[in-house]
């Protein structure tokens, strides 16, 4: 046994024994960011409990949501208010509901239900509830390889040749786990996708549009600024919401979509429901107010969170600086650090921060079917612990890969 | 032509002249109700933002709801709190995500969208919203006519052979529209159905279960407690809400459901959602805290409601006591009051009343198909309009619904 791993096994075993309960598994903000929007919950935004058109947000009543909820957000994504419906609490529900509605209903075809063999594009590594989605609903999911600028456009291409492929999930600016953000490139291509299938939708998950760490951010497009021009507005079916942005849980949720896909899902929306919660989508609107509202919100949050992606960055810069077989993304935004262990280390890393007790998402939940094809992707949600526990967390988890590697080396 | 047509004419026209807006369309509350309970928008409720086993409501998690708000409804509903999960805003959206379920998943057999011509069990008069969520997924709607205990059960019994007969939608407790209260006959007869279909299920819409007129009520009975006696609990999804407690559209939801149905249940939630809106759970058990602080509550909703009710009653009573053609329910709780005109006369009867600015929900809505096979029945909801508009609603309908009964029969 060589003694570099020895002297590692005689660090982590120190870590064991302090017996910590460190957790970088999920995207939560910490409570300090709660925090920041406390105001919201304060009665006296909701003045007589009337929207800005009169209407009484006590009652029943609204299926869309108040103008002023949707004007935010048409601020926000650039599209007209026509084009939004705000929903409940989560854009995940809106995603689900909206895959539903086509496996029962179709998508201008025939329901996705009856059609044998369906595909999706994941571009991987991506976010472990979208795969799970598209799983529950027996739909078959492709790996789509992202680099620097977004998807593999080519590999798309050629794949939506095929009419089984109805559609691709992702997140366009600072993907979940690895912080990219579509180039104008990637966007225009997408914008001029071809698809085979009559079908074919994209789920544009704008979750972090406006999440930037810093005034260095990336640049906003508004797909459908670009879709317009080619006629394929109504592939995308984009969701938002301010989960990241007031509460997780207890925030509003928008859709923004084409007339045709507005007129599609109304017709559903009008049988699932009377309404979503209006009183919560005044209080937003009143606190926030307008987009310059939302961002000066969102620099709070980055004051925040930017020092803790700092540590986690710094501390794998630390250990891996030197290594080629180390890698690791620098966003920009968002709410994670996509890490690159050696082929064939992640789980092993996994598994042994979790026995020197710090929690990390599952090693292979980035992918489809948890299947990290080469098991190297480890996904770090850096904004829940504070910063003594990240950094010792982080710290852990370095050490852990190491052992990961000289293990699999020996 | 007659000349008590001419003089009821001649008040119609009279109606017409003021140029009247007048609703009794929907059951939503009155400003007055909405009132009674803005003090559950007071931020200190929520304490220190913590649920009482110190999950922080302001972040994501916690799937099935607050303990507090599952132990609140466990008193109301008398079922186990392992047995509830606390939704979004709506029971409504409950029932549509549980036909959706069974559509694409199916309840214990087959999807039901894979198996040609299902149908379900519709007491009628009924709720025009349950209609349409089963017209939306294409089940076939049987009319099962209700009589002053419940439904029809022998008739039920009869069509319950048929196992392409998947369910029935009922209101067993202050029925929407006429306000019957099921009697522990038909109770006992529900919980020892059995049905032939293996997937067969009951959605139980307790919407109205504490929404009392008086001390005078209907007594609730918990369908699980005869259910459980006869091994048929998996039959049966109940929901109910807080929608005519707190407020419409801002309040919490439930299900309540055999352990086998909770877990179909959360497979389909853990997809779909986190979980839903925490805060706004905190809010409504700390406001209300048990049954008896529900109780309470609904007595002052009830001293709202009750004159608007009798109003309505009284005028129907002045207009047609001496007649036999014309009919109306006297309910102890709910929302409606169901008044049936001579057959041949409601659908004459509502556009007559439009004409005259009265507002009606749609004559035939009470029907699956809006068919009112004897086009008889129409739905008044008193709670929304004051009393002085109600009475002069009530009064102009009397009129309406005398001028169409002498057209027809001219």
């Amino acid at each position: 046994m060589n003694s570099e791993l020895n002297s590692l096994y005689e660090k982590f075993n120190q870590y064991k024994d302090m017996n910590l309960s460190l957790n970088m598994a999920r995207g939560k903000p910490g409570k300090a960011q709660l925090d920041l929007s406390n105001g919201i919950l304060n009665p006296e935004l909701l003045g007589n409990y009337k929207s800005e058109d009169g209407t009484e947000v006590r009652n029943y009543g609204v299926l869309d949501g108040i103008s002023e909820c949707k004007r935010l957000y048409s601020e926000i994504l650039e599209v007209p208010e026509k084009n939004i419906i705000v929903f409940g609490n989560a854009s995940l529900t809106i995603m689900y509901d909206y895959i539903s509605q086509c496996m029962v209903f179709g998508a201008g075809d025939k329901p996705w239900a009856s059609q044998e063999g369906i595909k999706f594009l994941c571009p991987v590594p991506g976010y472990d509830r979208h795969f799970a989605i598209l799983e529950h609903f027996g739909i078959e999911m492709i790996n789509i390889p992202m680099n620097s600028e977004g998807p593999d456009m080519d590999m798309i291409d050629e794949y939506i040749k095929d009419d089984k492929v109805k559609g691709i999930i992702c997140v366009p600016m600072y993907a979940n786990p690895n912080g990219i953000t579509y180039s104008e490139n990637v966007i225009n291509r997408f914008a001029s996708l071809k698809p085979s299938a009559k079908d074919f939708r994209v789920i544009w998950d704008n979750a972090y549009c406006v999440h930037h760490l810093s005034d260095d951010a990336d640049k906003f497009y508004n797909i459908f600024e670009y879709a317009d021009k080619c006629g394929t507005s109504d592939l995308f079916i984009e969701v938002a919401s301010t989960s990241k942005i007031s509460f997780p849980g207890a925030g509003i949720s928008v859709m923004a979509v084409s007339d045709a896909n507005i007129e599609a899902v109304k017709k559903r929306m009008t049988v699932q429901t009377i309404g979503y919660d209006k009183i919560n989508q005044l209080r937003h609107a009143a606190y926030f107010k307008n987009l310059d509202g939302i961002k000066a919100h969102m620099k709070k949050h980055a004051a925040e969170i930017k020092p803790k992606f700092d540590i986690v960055l710094e501390t794998l810069n630390k250990y891996f600086s030197d290594s080629d077989s180390y890698k690791w993304t620098d966003p920009k935004g968002g709410y994670f650090i996509s890490f690159d262990v050696p082929e064939g280390c992640a789980k092993r890393t996994v598994e042994l921060c979790k026995e020197a007790g710090v929690t990390l998402t599952g090693a292979g939940a980035t992918y489809p079917y948890h299947k990290d094809p080469k098991d190297s992707n480890i996904r770090i949600a850096p904004t829940f612990p504070d910063l003594d526990e990240l950094k010792l967390a982080t710290e852990i988890l370095c050490v852990c890969a190491e052992i990961a590697e000289l293990e699999k080396n020996q």
